[in-house]
């Protein structure tokens, strides 16, 4: 094991530039200053996160996903992670409708991406892009290739979540580096990382659910695999 | 009077697109929690602005400094003030320093500008180029456009300060569109928005003498506005 984080563990494996990411079954918030876990939580986002991974290899955007491995790893090409949490919303919620002022639910013109600098210790603090360069955490031109990978990320995933049902509000994605520097989709996309609301019913179907004790965790991610299989079933 | 802020009163004029600003003695701090005040402080603030608008205007950047009145205004034109502070660091220190985990007084290969959105109940959020667009606070050219004359102010304000032996850490600037839609710099420049570090002793020049209770507060501003008199007795 190289490395143990709050919902994955990542091995080295036999092959030079492979390693093995295992899901775990906990789950926390708030700077992990809340913690849960569930039965099959990391079994349900390893599927999640794969078939979007393989999804979105089909539409052209490449992660470090290779392939599944049983029971609850996914082999991944190694990357070195870009240290930015990058979030794209399209409707207001969390943090920035907090900082802003602005009512959650606000649905905004244009999708708007953000950088937050991944520091358990510094808080995660939001960075402009010019404090990304300043800090040289990526070059000016590389937060401009992050932006439309996050972009194009969104356009696909929000088109593929309307499919069944749920309104893609916002998510994290991670890019990494691989050996010859080229960029690559990295970490997860799962409901840890999206917040996703029920088209029909409204509800909460993301760890909101978990953060704001609203009940129904587990039935809420396991409903957004089940769909995902769906709808995928016979694309990938 | 149609505006009374934590340091200005602003009053309106028998001319039509001119304004008085009236300095105050009064200072604050972290958001007016921390309030002071000391003899004479509006007077030299004004005198320091005044000096550095009319320097300014000299190298080719026009500000909304009419002319002053006596004993503690100055005739400003009338703009619709952009609500932002425009940040310009050359070193860090303050907010960001802290916030990314840096040691006050790291130089900066270039000077960084920053954005905080002027609201006093969100205490002035930092923002980024793409939450100000979002927020229609001003448009992506105008961010541009804000970010250039932001280092223009920077840079021949960086080279005044030197010849009177500071050096000009960070400053706060706010800009106004005229009733052209033409943006003026406007507001103040004054120990009150810059950080000012003597080049020979090292002392701090400026606010944080009161944010920090480090004494000497009036001594402080009335030495800088001395030193400017000296320098510019010729040139303006």
């Amino acid at each position: 094991m190289i490395y143990e984080g709050k919902a994955k563990k990542i091995f080295e494996t036999d092959q030079k530039n492979i390693l093995r990411i295992e899901y775990k079954d906990s789950l926390t918030a708030f700077n992990a200053l809340k913690k849960g876990s569930f039965e099959n939580k990391g079994r349900i986002n390893r599927d999640i996160a794969s078939l979007i991974f393989r999804y979105l290899e089909k539409k052209g955007i490449s992660s470090h996903w290779v392939a599944d491995a049983e029971p609850v790893s996914m082999m991944v090409r190694k990357v070195q992670i870009i240290p930015l949490e990058v979030v794209v919303r399209n409707t207001l919620a969390g943090s920035t409708a907090k900082k802003l002022g602005i009512a959650e639910g606000k649905v905004l013109e244009k999708p708007l991406v953000e950088f937050y600098y991944k520091d358990d210790a510094l808080q995660d603090p939001f960075l402009s892009d010019d404090q990304i360069e300043m800090m040289q955490l990526a070059s000016a031109l590389e937060v401009k290739e992050l932006k439309v990978a996050a972009l194009k990320v969104n356009s696909e995933l929000k088109s593929l979540f309307q499919k069944i049902d749920l309104n893609l509000i916002d998510f994290k994605i991670e890019f990494g580096r691989d050996q010859h520097s080229k960029i690559l989709l990295a970490d997860e996309i799962s409901p840890d990382s999206c917040r996703l609301w029920d088209l029909k019913t409204g509800e909460k179907m993301d760890k909101d659910r978990f953060r704001r004790d609203l009940g129904g965790v587990q039935e809420a991610y396991f409903e957004v695999l089940r769909r995902l299989e769906d709808v995928l079933r016979k694309e990938i």
